[in-house]
């Protein structure tokens, strides 16, 4: 259930790494290396890439290169176009960069997210409610005696297989998580918030009641320590979360 | 007031053009010499970049480098994203590409759009309404007596300056450009959907009321022709559409 993110940032990285898109690259290795017996998901946040340009794009497509197959590989890249534009998104992220997964922002509609479903095999994480104070502005608005965050969880699970489609829910709200518990059971939830963001992990796996979902720790993991002993700390970091996610949910399970 | 929509797609360029991301710079450097002296804006649609990796992104790189400097360059890559990755978001797109402005969305809230605003010189335009069919999905849902989509624009403009914030709105609605503009007067509006997808520009700038917009037009300009007049098919249809909204503009300032 641990997925870590690679949200690689150039002044956070200890200071051997060069303060370039390829220290980013030689540091991702050592985290991946370091991280992978306890992580069964990598997730990549296109941003801190893309702030690069082409080199910060080839530290993306090398990084993720080197990632184990058996990992399941989550572009966060909250894309969300219309008609060509969102097949060449869904090209970028399933063909291009070979993620087996990709986080997608609801707002223009249904059709928008057409496109990367039609990549049978691979799985769409779409925005539900994020930890942001921000999500009252929109996220959290009563439409039709519903928030649109609901609605948008309501009309997205109608619309595709429960196997394809997932949705990101902030950890920062475990009340909203057990109510969306509520209405799906089946789909995939992408968790980000524990660790840096401050979510609970116990109140977030009770209320997500045992069901398909992944918890995603970035800063918490990578950045454990700034000293030469980062992959080592990183490691211990994802090791530690790997094993309370477990305790805590046979806990849960064998009550 | 034209925007030339740089939707550079490698299956319907001339076939003069390598079907490579080398041969997009060279297809964008024609069309931009030639329809330079009737744009006042080039937008790049970063997925069709994005879909090659960083070899796409070294021509995006390249295109923005030639378009003349007088140009207003808009990033439209549809980003919304928390925090630092935000932060991350608007420094690739200001900084790294240099573009003037930004295509953003504001499913996440206003918090999500802040760091792009902290780059004061800088425009941003904040989806709103959408040409798309799903645009019914969400945009137009109905949350306390208003759309989202008004939400969105009510929301968006009371926190921000009216000389930083935009919005998109799409041409194939009218009636709801018409209520956008009895809601906000002086916000630049970009409006995609004129040429190709159908919408009329006379209707759309009688509904504008003269008010601050870019109309933008991809395909129309950019694919007028497949042959070896593509460039000069390229700047009649620019030339065609600026003068089509000079014209218009100027009958409906006379009434």
């Amino acid at each position: 259930m641990l997925c870590v993110g690679l949200d690689t940032d150039i002044d956070r990285m200890p200071n051997v790494f060069p303060a370039s898109p390829e220290g980013i690259f030689d540091f991702n290795k050592q985290i991946i290396l370091a991280t992978s017996a306890h992580a069964s998901a990598f997730k990549l946040n296109f941003a801190f890439y893309e702030q690069y340009g082409s080199r910060g794009f080839e530290a993306l497509e090398k990084t993720i290169d080197i990632i184990p197959k058996e990992k399941l590989i989550i572009a966060d890249a909250k894309r969300g176009d219309i008609g060509n534009t969102a097949k060449a998104y869904a090209k970028s992220v399933f063909e291009h960069f070979k993620c087996d997964a990709v986080t997608l922002n609801p707002y223009m509609g249904i059709d928008t997210l057409v496109p990367y479903a039609e990549y049978e095999e691979k799985l769409l994480f779409v925005l539900a409610l994020t930890s942001n104070k921000g999500s009252e502005d929109f996220e959290q608005l009563q439409t039709m005696g519903k928030s649109l965050y609901e609605e948008v969880i309501i009309k997205v699970a109608s619309s595709f297989s429960s196997s394809q489609v997932g949705f990101v829910i902030g950890a920062s709200k475990p009340e909203a998580l057990a109510r969306v518990r509520s209405m799906i059971k089946e789909n995939m939830l992408l968790i980000p918030g524990i660790g840096a963001q401050g979510g609970s992990l116990k109140k977030t796996l009770l209320a997500n009641g045992g069901m398909p979902a992944m918890i995603n720790a970035s800063r918490s993991i990578i950045y454990a320590s700034q000293g030469a002993d980062f992959a080592q700390k990183a490691a211990l970091e994802a090791e530690k979360l790997k094993t309370e996610i477990n305790t805590i949910s046979k806990s849960l399970a064998a009550k």
